[in-house]
């Protein structure tokens, strides 16, 4: 069994601000040397979704669903002060003077930290997401699959 | 001193799409063999109360907030698309083809799993619910309560 | 080592309702002799707010960010039912007849119950706030010093 710590973050929300939180809270969480999951559901699937449209059979929902949602990380609003997408913009502006990773930069660098990012198949059936629009990479799994690394967790968050 | 590994959820959130990932969680923990407990809090209340209205007496702000608030949790909007209830038939129409259990099946099937639903008395007197408002079967405590039980817990979640 | 119990609380969310039931759990957790920190990082930093204007250099983004953001806890809104503001007023006016603490209230007694009440300084700066602005007697850390905490605790929430 191994000995080193364990966080998991349920990536819930699509919020640009939030996946933010949850991205750097995962990547300080590695470099601390924990083993790391995020576990994307619902709303958090978007931060996975490549930027680029994909071709992918949908039925009418799917498609309305696909069209609605932000196509990636950087395409996300602010959960609050959104302004009808003016806030992110603002955030990104004052990021850049400080220096501050995006979400998509935080996202590379999880990878590279070996953090398991995975996509919920229950919910990307929900909002018909097909694997071939998501980051490559990244694991596929089920809420048993969350439950298993949560259980042996340290930190375990909802965000 | 039980051994089983224990889960509690606290359901903060009045959005159906959060009170779905909190109870598709539980149920999911409790066929893992955890002991789990949810604690319905403010707006999270809202998925306990039952569908037909109640003759209770209440103040002219309490009647306010119970006309406003979903009754139950088949009536929640969601945190994310929305549109003005729109939405809410949107998701349900796809899990309906699904075949995804609704909100209302998943309480059904965490009470059979013995699941602990536990609604939080200070927040019922804050909003104006009465025991006979919420469905039956559930527990009725406080924040103590709920400190016990997450001080055990393996997973613990805010939602 | 400590044999007390611990537990910590990212508040991420500048609602007035969310703020509440952190501190409601932190306090509750303090009165059960558990060690308590609460980790303010974005919105959850306009809790730590004072309520006087208070005079700082600032750029024009940071102005921005100061003047739209809500002065102290008492000034933010509701995540549910806010009614353009309207709906603070009215749980107000319920929690005055049923003698509930007010958020400021309860950071006062979370000071009081040595609570550690910690500022994020990544996110303070993100969002042009200086030490000036914010409450007397908190501390200023990262993301490293939460999850020191965090990994030795027994009740980790992100709300």
């Amino acid at each position: 069994m191994s000995e080193r710590k364990k966080t998991t973050i349920v990536l819930f929300s699509g919020d640009y601000d939030k996946a933010m939180a949850a991205y750097i809270i995962a990547n300080g969480a590695a470099a601390y040397d924990h083993e790391v999951t995020i576990f994307h559901t619902f709303w958090g699937l978007n931060a996975l979704r490549k930027d680029e449209p994909i071709q992918v059979n949908k039925s009418f929902m799917e498609k309305m669903f696909a069209k609605m949602m932000p196509r990636g990380s950087e395409n996300m609003g602010l959960s609050k002060m959104n302004f009808a997408g003016f806030g992110p913009k603002m955030i990104k502006d004052i990021m850049k003077k400080h220096n501050t990773l995006t979400v998509q930069q935080l996202i590379e660098m999880a990878q590279e930290q070996d953090i398991k990012l995975v996509a919920c198949t229950m919910t990307m059936d929900l909002l018909g997401l097909a694997k071939e629009e998501l980051l490559d990479g990244i694991e596929y799994a089920g809420v048993a699959a969350y439950l298993a690394d949560a259980e042996e967790g340290h930190v375990n968050l909802f965000i």
